[in-house]
């Protein structure tokens, strides 16, 4: 095996098959990063065994200037091999693979020498055929995994709770993300074929680091699921994750369907009050705001609290306060997630009682897009 | 106490003297902000016991608009009171000391009510009163300060090591560092009264806090020395620091004054190799690289290795290879540490045998800056 490659692109697909690699691993094998040249091209994989991913480099595409010398596979020590590529001297490097697998490494006049691993000893890549593809604008599957993950346990004392539920029937997406204390859900309408079925539970790790790997020159994604594998193709880099098995809650009859008070805000002007109350709140040892509504004067104040620091309170600029008067308490870092995942927008506040869960939707097209938060009782 | 202020302003002067403050601190007094106000305007105190800084926002500096209601002097839980100010929503805030010490801020319409602590009870600065001022440029002690402690030890095995020796005679400032494996000494000529003699080491902490402090508007720093602590006067910041006490060693005898081999580089280039070769340096249990110098072939060639990763070697660009064949073998930490503090220059290296410490000095003006490094036996 030998080639010469243009070292800047060779660095940029290193660092997307990195991403799957821990330094935890248990497995010898997986702290290394796998390559392997054909005539069409070089494939790099890199695994954790729950996630995987490979990138390919075509030698076709003349952009990539990959020369190659003789075809074959290794597998090489994944941090170092990343570092020595990122500090090679010149814009060209030579990789060639000499006997028992030492590996030579060659660029202006520095030369690396590095113990290889034999690749027929590299775990191999789930296959998954389906003709069922379904294609999804990349930004807007960027932007479901981050209004979803965020309500996802990172306790694993419920496995199940740790993954994005995610069903696909008649054309419509749904993704759902519960911690049992908030929920996020997101629906998306899919131009795929009617008959196209899916009902799975991708872990929301696996959904983040999918998320990190999608550049922003990538425009579509395409998902495929096997038994008890998904795999995403973006480009030149495809993404395999593990499905978590079980069943997932019902979800559905979580969400309230009526409110009895109703009021709606700025997002990123909510989001700074309850960052400005949740700093003596974070010093208490129960972590709580107090918010009040009174749409007979008006007015919706919340209230921080912390014996050793201090107190805060602050009037909210609102609008379309409506119903009820109520006083209710919650955790503000829930709050913060749910109000950072709408971004610059307005949102609607439906609350039912002090003790029942609380929506919020954003104030135009409420139907594709609720965070649920439940308060904490106070008394 | 009773004011009004500009908040951006005040955020920065609330973060140059938070750098005092240290979280770690068994005095509770001094987990606190001091702020005082008289007529002519605010002074903001910090202090971990070591270093102090102070910083002044004067009442009759209009950009600061500063509006003094009433005078006084409180002392506010430092972390807390500068993340609140930062998240205030309006431009301006007022702060106003009510009773038991009790301070509200106000800003828009959010209101903080924070737990204060008697100013009384604050500590008092040392005060230095000395007619012997030493001025000196920004810049030019912010390259001091880099340039010397890189060698300052950070073992509290020989205290005396962690400071640096600033020795001011016959308008000569000599700057000296060592951690007795290796050794920087800076020279500066001050238009200075030629009466000023000092001796005195200062904690190479507290010159880092120092250099950190300077910003980039201030262009002069005066240096005022008393018995045991040292003030640096920069704008409007006054930032004291304790002086070690002891006897340095004496370090001029330690520079070699004759070479047997020499060879001049490129900084940035021979560092961009060294960083190279330790990758697979570090990867080894004793972090060494060798450097062969053959005047003959001119030929300079660095070597790493790590029996677990491998190794690699690379031809050295260089100039003006003089003298006598040479192989030694250094810590490429020690190495990339000096060679960073000479920034982008022409240097030249000077070695006497295998065992003996090495020079590096700018090729250009010799005198002023050298770099001294222990080379390890490795036979």
């Amino acid at each position: 095996m030998q080639f010469s490659i243009k070292r800047t692109l060779f660095v940029k697909k290193l660092n997307d098959v990195q991403r799957a690699i821990s330094s935890k691993t248990t497995i010898p094998i997986l702290t290394g990063i796998k390559l392997a040249l054909t005539d069409a091209g070089l494939m790099l994989t890199g695994s954790d065994a729950d996630i995987s991913i490979e990138a390919f480099i075509s030698a076709t595409d003349e952009k990539n200037e990959l020369e190659i010398g003789s075809t074959g596979a290794i597998v090489l020590p994944a941090r170092f091999f990343s570092e020595i590529v990122k500090k090679l001297p010149e814009d060209t490097m030579t990789l060639e693979v000499k006997d028992n697998f030492q590996t030579e490494l060659r660029s202006g006049s520095a030369s690396f020498t590095i113990n290889g691993l034999d690749a027929n000893n590299y775990p191999h890549l789930p296959s998954i055929d389906t003709e069922k593809q379904v294609v999804i604008d990349a930004n807007v599957l960027k932007q479901l995994i981050a209004q979803t993950v965020i309500a996802v346990s990172t306790q694993e004392s419920r496995p199940i709770l740790t993954g994005v539920h995610l069903v696909l029937d008649n054309q419509e997406l749904l993704a759902v993300a519960t911690d049992s204390h908030r929920l996020s859900q997101r629906k998306l309408h899919l131009d795929i074929d009617k008959d196209i079925h899916y009902d799975v539970i991708i872990p929301g790790k696996s959904l983040l680091e999918l998320s990190r790997t999608l550049s922003d020159d990538v425009e579509t994604v395409e998902m495929r699921i096997a038994e008890n594998q998904v795999l995403f193709v973006a480009g030149t880099i495809s993404f395999y994750s593990r499905l978590l098995e079980g069943n997932y809650p019902e979800t559905s009859r979580l969400i309230p369907s009526s409110s009895t008070t109703q009021v709606e805000f700025n997002a990123p002007q909510l989001l700074a009050a309850i960052e400005r109350a949740s700093l003596l709140s974070h010093a208490s040892h129960n972590n709580v705001i107090k918010l009040t509504l009174d749409p007979a004067k008006d007015d919706v104040t919340i209230y921080g609290n912390s014996p050793d620091v201090g107190n805060v309170q602050e009037t909210l600029t609102h609008s379309n306060l409506d119903g009820e008067q109520l006083e209710i308490s919650f955790n503000p870092d829930y709050m913060k997630d749910a109000l950072r995942s709408f971004g610059q927008t307005e949102i609607q506040v439906a609350f039912t009682s002090a003790l029942r869960p609380f929506t919020l939707v954003p104030t135009e097209d409420q139907d594709h897009f609720v965070q649920l938060i439940t308060p904490v009782r106070t008394f």
